[in-house]
């Protein structure tokens, strides 16, 4: 069993405004020392089989269902292989 | 400037319903070597100051704000260091 890490992110173009109000609420607790903020999700899969079968299903599920390639990106690791 | 990246996920004990649903739509799509999936956020933070004092900073700005402790759980860790 292998454990894979996908992170999507916005793409660098997108504006983010969930960040922007939290950095802003970080910067109200007093933390100016906080310059910039991006804010990001993870997926991990246990998937089963060898490496490369893993990272054919590791980008098919991604780019047909985790990933909206319009204003995100991604990238993966693997975390754990047993 | 430290780069320092804090995964929040959910507790153990905490059923994710968004995850469930992923599941089910990878195995819709045929993917059913992918056992198990869980969902996370991150955030990426750029902090200026020495070690301590970024780590100190990251704990506050975790624990008082990014952080819902009665459902989630936190790490992180220091991605680049300049």
């Amino acid at each position: 069993m292998t454990t894979v890490r996908i992170y999507v992110t916005y793409k660098q173009s997108v504006f983010d405004p969930q960040a922007e109000s939290v950095l802003n609420a970080i910067h109200q607790l007093g933390h100016e020392e906080v310059k910039d903020l991006t804010v990001g999700k993870f997926f991990d899969l246990q998937v089963e089989g060898d490496q490369a079968a893993v990272e054919n299903t590791v980008k098919e599920v991604a780019e047909s269902l985790l990933v909206n390639f319009n204003i995100e990106t991604y990238k993966f690791e693997v975390l754990e292989a047993k």
